[in-house]
């Protein structure tokens, strides 16, 4: 899958006009992770939204089109990516994937955490023995129907 | 690759007992999360900790070496996980992998967030819209070393 | 990954006992397809249903213990299955997945159709050119959240 | 495998014209679902069809000679879909195949629902708690031969 | 995959009895293709035939269970074959495949060649310069519906 | 492995002429099935045969030297094709392989079908309950060798 | 795939004689790797050769059965052997795979060397620099037929 | 991986010269096949070898960069080559691969056949019953050292 | 995953310029190890690094903005490397990877080598018998945290 | 792939002895790594080796004959390890894999670093910022030959 057609016209932008993915959320009034995710074709913006940010990156309006649409989900190359950071996520999710699933279930019941109606935020705690990133999934839980 | 060797020894005393991973961690001195990945062949115990949790699951003392020894880590059968309150931790990785990395990098430079300087943790948010499942990653940034 | 580890068992019970999966559907008020689905270990019972349907076959009460947990869901030992009534489910998605995709986010909104809050029946409508197997998807939408 | 060569000109052209799936359908007498297959290149229209297409869309009538020909068929680039929408549905065929294959088989015998005769239509039910996509496959029961 | 699991026990029981499959077929009212593919576990037999069968095998009756039922179809354990035999159908598949879709839809139209409305035929013929394995395939063409 | 450079050549010349793979093979003097495998690049032809060919779609002669070359075999992008007509090839290899191994060696001895010395014919069976595919491969047996 | 169920036994049998393969392949009249591919379930002896076999191993004249019967060939678990040994005989393939398709065809014509219609024997050739290991594969060209 | 990128333009001054590998090598003064493994990209040349087979074909002398540098080996697109003539190489890999293993192991003892001091040549030996392709691999055996 | 994108520019301008990877890495001020990964884009320099580097290779300086910058790291296009260098270390960890982690977790404990905070260095050590390749691994040792 | 069928044993009767492999390595004069690989079934002792480890560990001599025999070699069940300590070996082969390429042969020449004629050790190295893990890999140069 290739990467959403516009994302490097819009890192160039950014880049360019030394804008910080939280310069554009406190403009666009959402989280610094949101943003990257429009940036990189995994949200939809409004209308309004997709001018906004256009206008900030000093790009042409006609290109909101495309930050309007749909994309196809789903932003890595590889099953299992090979880039270290990205990797780490894939470690955890297999080293810690099961004590996850046995945590929620014994406190929540059979169901699962939403990835849709679900938020993601990074934090950066500075530590005299080196900075800890803490990243937070906030999902609803979602139980399974029966019928 | 299969599951611990005990796990399913472990897993059927915890039941039988009706302890939670909570009260396991708690009379560990550990979070609810670590004495799960225990559990799951995840994590090594010291022998104190060891005895400790066969002695509340009423388990053979010797089951310890196993419990101090260091398995092979990653519990998942499968690259891409069938069970869906799994699947969806892949899902967001493949989602927002790349935003992250783009925001972490951004904040801290070149590097990443540790997976074994690590801690995860769950907690659950009662909400009247339905109760939400919040999990944080709280991993030392390691800076790329130049030679 | 093996099937639920008493699916055979169930299954062999219900052959002697000459019961369908609407008749035990009947028996515990719910749909045959969900009956199904749990005699295959994808869904958990109350152990109220648990002991109904042990009661029903005739079998051990103690299995109840396993049809109240939470299993690793996901039946299909194969990516792309290879049993012809199987596999064509999977080629309706190949073939059909983006159509749904499109005509699905003009009508709701980016988003999901919910394979939880979800349910599946199956009817059989007689033609006199060849009966006709009916499948219905039934989910929630999801909309994405922004943050 | 790449899409349909013509799908981004006849989407472009679509969203040009403002006009939906249920509209184009209407315009063709059939389905919205199909003439979304017909865009995508999962399916193959007469000369008219094509025809009355393009009008529609305002597109040299040239392209019907594509619409109009045998496309190779499968629009997913990846065996298990990344994109959250169309997940859910091989999640279904995870979790529900086997049982599916199970009820299936009970009532019709041996053999499977056809893909190819074979229709999918979606609807939208209002629901106060969330509207529900309903998703109905209709396939022919084609029994297995003995010779 | 695992094969059939009493396919070890029929084989090893023609072999002693020294019955080929035309025997088996003759005696069946089949054709030997078929029969060889319900002691792999690929074809269902009604009471009387696996009765039959079993009669002739000298094998206990109470197997007529197994080969009434529905197996999982799809006998081979990768999916590209090793064994140099069926390594040449997966080679014609591949080199022939795109020519043979040419050639149906050329002359049939836009549908399939059914594998279950289907038959598979085989006949030694002899020549001097080495006797020819003559394979047929016959199966219904159905065509695509349109809705 | 992309498909032969002037398959869409060829296939677009043929379509402009009206002409079907049966009046191609008609004037080369072979079947049409090699024809369609000349166009899709699995077949080399004489000199005499791709001019004449080239001839017929009024193509520049300068095309021979491909029609006459040795080309990657194997048309297939995908191990297991997506296409519902190519798919069915590979479900009778997967359900009836096994059996055909069985009947092949018991009739011929330890060896295979050739691909190589081997013929692939296609003919159109008229039926009032639905027209019928007819596949023939007829390739030599050829004996293991023991040295 | 498992290997053939009795090269267990065939080689602790041979480890306990100390008999080489070329003493084995002498006794029965055939060279050193034919005889290992028969230990390896990879050929199939007559009656004869498999109850001289087994004489000179000292077992069970009963295994002839599996001697001279037709197992599924092809002796590696995985597609790529990770066995430095034969992970080589893969590198050659892939090294030089292509420059000896160039070369077979440019002296043979279209067609392929004969996996079936072949030998491959082995010899060691001392050198003072190091003794050198020779494969020879020796295999009937066949052509490929038109029709 | 991409093929060597000159190898179209080498295969094509070849062509137009009617050039064989036979004549290049004579040119050069090395076998055929490590001719072609050069034009394959699968050697390195000196910059006089470079130059004189450039001069052969007619090629400009700037390419001799190219030829006398380090390219990624491996010509393969597949790990499973799909053309036949390739394939065989595979099939024999997995056929008799273990009793090659078994062969040079028992003769040499521990270690491999190098595929890095290496040759690799090929004969046409004509034969009534059709003529035969040799292939000889000829490799320095390496013992792995104890430490 | 492609290559860094200007990885080629730069090879081209190192190769013009005659300049070793030991000569970068000097007047850099890093290891030739390191300048090398810096030209494959997996490490990311300081501006002065990148202008430095660039003014060396005689390069435009606004180049600059890429060697400065994150890539995705990870530049091998397959799982496993065909090119027979880059193959033996996929090797040496499948032969030698578990033994190198039962002495690294006897003598450090549970943890693992760093792979950021880490350096490799290559040296050439000349012997008569043929000259080796020294390459050392020099990684920080970080142990499980427990929580 | 299965590990070395007796290392299960090795290893618990090593736990029990107490015994380190710096240890074993010194009683048998090798180094602490290649004995490691002993027990893991990637090397091949000597008969007496294998009769003073089995002494050492109190272990049936009769054991000596597996240790003196060639296992198939390769011991991880997955092409990418989801061991955390066994994967860093697979992303220093990706990040760093083709600048390793680069230096060695601008070094060596076109040619590998044996993993045959080779030694793999490793150092504890104190360090107050953390201890570091130093692997040293030393193979012998080996030069393509030209023929």
């Amino acid at each position: 899958m290739a990467l959403f057609e516009i994302t490097d016209i819009l890192l160039a932008a950014k880049r360019e006009k030394g804008l910080t993915y939280t310069q554009l959320g406190a403009a666009l009034g959402h989280d610094k992770v949101w943003v990257a995710a429009l940036l990189y074709g995994q949200a939809r913006a409004t209308q309004d939204e997709a001018e906004k940010l256009l206008g900030l990156l000093n790009l042409d309006l006609e290109l909101a089109e495309l930050l309007t649409d749909y994309p196809l989900k789903g932003s890595l190359d590889e099953t299992v990516p090979t880039d270290p950071l990205l990797y780490r996520f894939f470690e955890i999710m297999q080293v810690y994937g099961l004590p996850m699933k046995a945590v929620i279930q014994e406190e929540f019941g059979d169901g699962i955490m939403s990835a849709i109606d679900f938020t993601l935020t990074i934090a950066k705690v500075e530590d005299p023995k080196g900075d800890r990133v803490v990243v937070t999934y906030d999902g609803k839980f979602l139980p399974y129907k029966k019928w």
